[in-house]
């Protein structure tokens, strides 16, 4: 089986490209990755997400351990063959989602417990049980267990959690153990302060990782706050392993991001928005059941290759969402998520020619013009 | 343009097998017709209807006049382009829909006024605007204004309804024109009454169509009653133009229906039960939500060559149903869509083949066997 590995191909300012690769196959970075919280990209099958050109999904511990269990994936030969994805999948260690969704936290030492929010059942996560679990999942890319503040929190707090979430670290790393083709990525916190970004660096390093992510971040601090960060965390973590920023983002947030040195990102926002209405394109944000639409037999984006835009009018999509029919939905994802890889390819080919600042512009350029006009 | 025309191929017993030809391709029969009520079939990309093996999809004139409208969808293009269907679309009247779904219904000679189930909004059908909505649509087979009495009811009521039927049946000819390419079908009406169902279609005859539907049956009758009428009605039309049943059905309606002579069905079965976890299979129906299949690895139908049987196993397709994900409503209707057309397949062949007794036989036992043991 071969090793996981990072070759960085290019850089441009800060902007780096490159590949991942693992046995299940390889990751151009930057790239994003949809999420397919409980083992379905909402909306999509499977081989329609490989076609809008991922390379890589994002499975959620928190849902999967509740259901159906990580046991029974494991059972049932791990989550690739469970939801039919063979390519690879990252996971979340779980800590971040028992904060946001699970029922009467309690936070130890030792870890976390909780309840389901699906049945109210009692569970507990720790980093030994989080790196069962991924391990039971099958996941190529396993994510050490971290406590995330909500930001703004004050420093004190935040430095408290940190240095939790470093000793956590540790003993992700211990029992993670040796499992070649299979990473394991550190979560630098520390919030938006400077001097604990660079401790939980400094640790991470010390115990040394596959990859690190940039945790802690998209979490209500505001795009102009989360760049100040991304302005230096990323170079406070090793060059030749890939960064991850989680849980981001928004297109501009994502050009930013890749900007100042992010390799790889996550979010639910393109299949989230898919299922609402809200569709992404080189013009800025559409809002298919706005009436206007109603009469248009133009595709929402002309230049756009995906099934949504190749085979039907906004008419349609705007008829069809009115309607509450699935297939809005399901078009509509796919078409969010053909932008998004759309918008990775394109960052991927500027910053390995050395145009990144060109190409930047022009997308900063094209949604300033807003959506096309009425008819 | 080529006409539309039909070519009776074999017969096996009073079962027939034969081809519609029309414009946009042909259509094999014995013919199942997914339903595509507001201009998509749920849960489904058009291109996966096709896939299952569809020839033609159905239109509902009731609720397309309603949203988007009938007028919009003609500047539009019509419907075809519209959901992105190419192949021959059969569009109902809107009389039995307005009939089963809208509000304050007022009958005339003249037709049907009601209030739109959508917003409440005053609307009126005549067989003049069916036709006239048919058109806009760009439907390809075409249905006359019919008005169709639930179940029993009594012979007078019956009697009545069927006389102004064949009025309106008339009007709809007149009203439709020759419209080459276009077929327009008669439908048969007269509950379970012989003498009425004789009376309807020498009507019908007389005043002459492309091909001839038995309507007013699966309105609550049951299955041994409308076998007693499908075992006269069918013949009373002519032999040679396709001969639909409306409505119907359940596997084993469809495929007693075939046994008496039908060429062409149409049903939501198949897609409503994708998305409240029924299944269809050889062995009968199978329920996901079932706790018993929750560790079961094995395919819903080990012999089915549909995504949702290649792809995944009994477990994944309880846990998405389970957790309301969209892929499960995707994945079953796809199944369900996948096993009809199997179904209808398998007629055709062994009817042409002169083997259809033999094929029942099969069916039959297939389904007696029920599902397959628990693990």
């Amino acid at each position: 089986m071969s090793r996981f590995s990072y070759q960085l191909n290019a850089t441009d300012g800060r902007a780096r490209t490159g590949v991942i690769s693992t046995p299940r196959g390889e990751i151009r970075t930057p790239a994003f990755m949809p999420v397919g919280t409980a083992a379905t990209v909402k909306a999509m099958m499977p081989e329609s997400v490989a076609a809008t050109g991922a390379d890589i999904l994002l499975g959620n511990t928190y849902h999967l351990m509740l259901r159906p269990g990580a046991e029974r994936v494991d059972r049932l030969g791990g989550l690739h063959k469970f939801m039919n994805w063979e390519k690879p999948i990252l996971t979340d260690s779980g800590g971040f989602q028992v904060m946001s969704l699970a029922g009467l936290r309690k936070l130890t030492e030792q870890g976390v417990t909780f309840k389901s929010h699906v049945d109210g059942s009692k569970h507990e996560l720790t980093p030994e049980r989080s790196m069962e679990i991924q391990r039971l999942l099958g996941s190529d890319i396993v994510m050490c267990f971290d406590e995330c503040p909500a930001l703004p929190a004050d420093e004190k707090r935040v430095a408290e959690s940190m240095r939790l979430s470093m000793r956590w670290a540790e003993r992700s790393r211990d029992a993670f153990g040796d499992r070649p083709g299979h990473a394991l990525f550190g979560i630098q916190q520390g919030g938006v302060t400077q001097e604990l970004r660079a401790e939980s660096a400094e640790k991470l390093r010390e115990i040394g990782f596959d990859g690190y992510a940039v945790g802690g971040l998209a979490v209500g601090e505001g795009q102009e706050t989360m760049f100040e960060v991304l302005d230096y965390a990323p170079e406070m973590l090793p060059e030749d392993t890939p960064r991850y920023l989680m849980g981001v983002g928004k297109p501009d947030d994502i050009v930013g991001a890749v900007k100042r040195g992010i390799d790889m990102m996550d979010c639910v926002l393109p299949s989230r928005s898919g299922r609402t209405g809200q569709v992404f394109t080189r013009r800025g944000v559409v809002n298919i059941k706005n009436a206007r639409h109603a009469d248009d037999p133009r595709p929402l984006d002309e230049e756009c290759g995906c099934p949504a835009c190749r085979n039907y009018s906004r008419a349609y999509l705007h008829h069809v969402f009115r309607a509450q029919e699935m297939i809005s939905g399901m078009l509509l994802t796919w078409h969010n998520l053909h932008y998004y890889q759309d918008l990775m390819a394109g960052m991927r080919g500027a910053i390995s020619e050395g145009r990144f600042a060109a190409w930047e512009a022009d997308f900063h350029a094209g949604r300033a013009q807003g959506d096309i006009e009425p008819l």
